[in-house]
């Protein structure tokens, strides 16, 4: 377990900031999350166009068949694709349908399963996250082969589901042959892989921004099963269980139900994912953001008092700040604690975010840390 | 456990349909359930004004807040709020933070929670739900009481949550008084007592129309917890879970992502809560639904081969079919089985539901089962 | 879920019973339930026996090896047999090795498992108990059938393992055929066959006595897994699940940990199952206990007040007591409730139950209910 | 998760030895666990001496009530104790009426609840266990504090019991002032504290060897409830979850069955303890256990070839041994592996380990690596 984030709040009252004279005014668009963005017009638009007359609920409705086609040509496979709240309730199944009895998953232990989930994957699934070392947010195929020797032995649990995150928590990518590496390993080890993509999409953008990018880094990879994110990335709600082995989606539409990740009017979902992915909507979104941390890096990378060694891969930076203008620069615009302590926070962009929020930013940062 | 309901799908093709002269337009809007209608103008209206700009995920954002103001002014008390996905996790969640250790939660055998939910309850919370017999869908206080000699015997569960249904799965409704019973004799055994109201709505507009009918049947009448419907009554997506009892809310915000429960971009489904409820619009919707399942009673309880014996009392009809006539008649206008046994079914109105829907399908009844 | 059974504690003081005159002596062995005897003077001795220098824990010992190989003689099967603790511990190491995924385990209301284990199902399994009305203790085919329409229905648990008891916990039997054709129609449903067999001996005892009369309705009337029980028919501790299918006792070793069924000093449970089964003493010790009630039956049945319609068909009874008289008798000769809303109590007879204290008994019950 | 321990085998045929002169015989008690050893003939004599007539199960029987006074005495308080079968029960269920909603078990990542149970504890608890690193099987305040920011994040498991073991799996020991502080820590952050007391005789011999020892590093420091062994210690079966905390007690009797570790015949448990605590012998089984592995390590450590640092604190060693030499020297004399990454094995001394044991095994250990 690493030691984690925290603090969601709304900015404290402007109380303290008024006694204070040429503050610069804080971006319209905060640096907190993707998900504090709103929903993108063109999905909102696929949302309003949904929403004519009845639809059987559940997913036995025409949008939903459309999503599911559209998940297809995508991965250019023949998968199955289930449609689910959100990215807690994405992961959980996925893992419900993978798990072999006795079975583990193994993560890094900056994973989101193992620390941003309040343990939802313990609760729902009752089995053991193996968490080992990240690495820059990477796990190795050599810190799986380290368990290898639980395999067989009936006092240990059976490592069965390998969990990566791609982008990862930490803002960076494995490259397809380093996912192809720990898919071959882990297949070999007789586990299945699961890939939270909760930011695929910010990662396929980084990594050549097509559908072979994609493919090249999951379905050539080996991934078995995703967990493809949607409300980080300009919808409203709702992400999708992709099964690029459509063999463990078998006892999925029951496990979705009993995970309590069934959405009754899965149209409003399925139309939205339509709208991004059909015409490439999800890599401009990502593009976007993933443009604008690398500007916003630009921006502050060398403000005295920002530590930010290295450019970013996606959509967020981790710089370390000096420990007493941490809470000032957050009462003026918003954002989350990464490392509590080490000083360092997280700073993330997103598919609205403008030029302009960023001079704004930029300006508060050297303002406050001057 | 009951013999309970299923068949889900979209009408079959219309081959078989078109070898038939004379075959009435099946209705626009069908009577499949109150969740295949969309939703409502004013709610997408809310959605779309929420919209803007940034907020802070996860429930600390201004609709929120007002979707809880508005939770506390309904039921005129200081309880706590707290917005959930779906039906089967809003139950879910308000059950995980109810339970004492070992304890079960006692329900009828048609409860939602027991049959419709795929063990969702089970998994979950880990704990048995004793299920009682049925009597047109409510539960008596002395099948409470018959499990009072479990307390304190360390071979049987401990009888810890009552949970009842509002209106009931089988379209029935408690009076005040009989939920003041159940509630008494619940507490008195030590126990706690959820409602799952995914129809509440429709049950308080039955019962009187107006925030004291509300209040009288639940925080007047000693329920700690209720799952708060939205979905079936012209919402997205969205429930409410709502502690009467705030004191038993005190694990609830970590239960809620645990169990996979918690929204990321809440204000979506905060600011639905809000158009529905601030200005009676959930009360209109659900008159509206109940006052066309009463028409529709009208104009088929005659129909020769429609067994109905009683008139509704919410938006739903259950009636018994000719065996050989149901699946025409559904490949037609579909619906769902209600009890396969007995060749009941089950229709239901909604808050768009016409009165030339029900004139189209009264007209498809009687030229099927003619 | 039924009405079921309680009060456990000795008796309370004999002060009330000072007061009476000539009240019979109580018999040395009670008749409250045969795990209340002690341990067989041939099973003492194979443990002593079996306490010698080291042995390897968790069952890589020649006690182990020899008990296994003991259980397939007793089937005449290549079989796989696990030591585990108790019989609740059995019964779910059993159910969780044998569920799919989202699947329920169909059984009476009467199980054991349903009633008398505390909900350990429902907590370790996550699943859900489908508990139909028994008949006699026993589960008919059509009420199997009852529940074929879940299969394949996504909003249901999907029926996934029948489990019944052999002899039932009301002291009846289901013939081979039955069981065989509970078996039948329970693998035409894709579903897997789990008998409790806590009482197996007493089953086997009534239906013959013979290896041939255990095979007859475990192997060859197709039950899947046995619990099959040690501790209730003159062992210490210890039972046995028994997978007549080994294909399902994959995953066993680390499921049967991880219930917490693992004995680390194997050898003494599986020394006692040697004992027991080697040359007949199980079923000597199950004739003696079937013949006692059956003279306990003789002894009683005809006492005014004491309602018992049926001669016992294995070693218990279970008669209808003037609801006056049960405690008044119980403080005399400690015996548990059956089923509290109609007077009912269980009498049980057990390994070491004597003739001598069947008179006692029933001189007894003939005094208080005089 | 720590790189662990496995390989649970009788030794392999001999034909290897065969091939081999001047083979030193091998040690009639081997060095491979403490529960590879008997049963202590006082402790024989106990359970043959409860084998007497009949006996109420599940507790209330005198031999119960013996055993929960003798603790009572021991500890000196008015404490609850509760019999179980087994070490990982005793851990979960002791665990289970410990923690709070979505609360964690903070523990070191050598723990035998977080490595040795096969995921017993996710299964059961359905709670993440946060395993911080050891340092000599050890845990530190600040490792604790270091989750104090989790607390009250709705993201975040709670910490919510920390579960520490004395002895500790890797053969060190706690100070009374250590456990002392690591309580006064885990209470100022709302948390409870449990001892895994496997080996807590070894531990309490080794810290002076009185009853005042044991109080000094359990109820005086503030430890809330101990899984208190008795199978490593010269026991059959049976271990005792002991409430220092009555408090904390509450669910215990409905848990205990729940997680299926209530015994039926619980009397031939408590005679055991009743014969092992009441005059001391679990005090002089631990100190002839300590004393043993002394000698064992007088006897080796200087043998080329063996990397020991340090004299064993209780009644284990932990060498590094030659990569080729650990199979030959594990099929004259079983032992286990510990850390299959670093060549390090465990050797175990017991209540029966002999000198003569020691020396010949210390004669082999030299042939082996000479």
């Amino acid at each position: 377990m690493p030691l984690a984030r925290d603090l969601e709040h709304e900015p404290a009252s402007s109380d303290r900031l008024q006694a204070m004279s040429a503050v610069p005014l804080s971006p319209e668009r905060r640096f907190a999350s993707d998900n504090n963005a709103g929903v993108h017009p063109r999905v909102m638009e696929a949302i309003a166009a949904a929403n004519h007359g009845h639809a059987t609920a559940y997913g036995d409705d025409r949008w939903t068949r459309d999503a599911e086609q559209t998940f297809r040509d995508l991965f250019g496979r023949d998968i199955a694709t289930f449609m689910v709240w959100g990215g807690t309730g994405a992961n959980v199944m996925a893992l419900a349908t993978m798990l072999s009895p006795a079975g583990a998953v193994v993560c890094t232990d900056a994973a989101h399963i193992n620390v941003d989930e309040t343990g939802a994957p313990e609760r729902v699934l009752g089995a053991k996250l193996i968490d080992v070392p990240h690495r820059d947010g990477r796990l190795q195929p050599e810190q799986l082969r380290d368990f290898a020797h639980f395999t067989g032995v009936m006092h240990h649990v059976q490592p069965s589901v390998l969990s990566i995150t791609q982008s990862t928590e930490w803002g960076t990518l494995y490259s397809a042959e380093e996912i192809a590496s720990l898919c071959d390993t882990a297949h070999s080890m007789g586990m299945k892989v699961h890939l939270d993509g909760a930011r695929i999409a910010n990662a396929t953008s980084a990594l050549g921004g097509t559908v072979d990018s994609l493919r090249s880094f999951t379905v050539d990879a080996g991934v078995d099963v995703i967990s493809f994110g949607g409300a980080k990335n300009g919808m409203m709600h709702g992400e999708a269980v992709v099964y690029l082995d459509p063999e463990l989606a078998r006892s999925a539409p029951y496990v979705r139900k009993q995970v309590t990740q069934l959405p009754s009017k899965v149209r409003y979902i399925s139309a939205q994912f339509v709208a991004l992915l059909a015409d490439g909507l999800w890599l401009e979104n990502a593009a976007h953001a993933n443009r604008m941390a690398t500007l916003l890096y630009d921006k502050v990378a060398a403000i005295p008092g920002v530590h930010l060694p290295q450019a970013p891969a996606v959509n967020s930076l981790y710089p370390v700040l000096p420990a007493d203008r941490i809470d000032v620069l957050r009462d003026w615009s918003f954002f989350y604690d990464w490392d509590v302590h080490h000083h360092q926070v997280r700073w993330m962009t997103s598919w609205d975010t403008t030029e302009s929020d960023i001079e704004s930013f930029a300006a508060g940062v050297a303002h406050f840390l001057g």
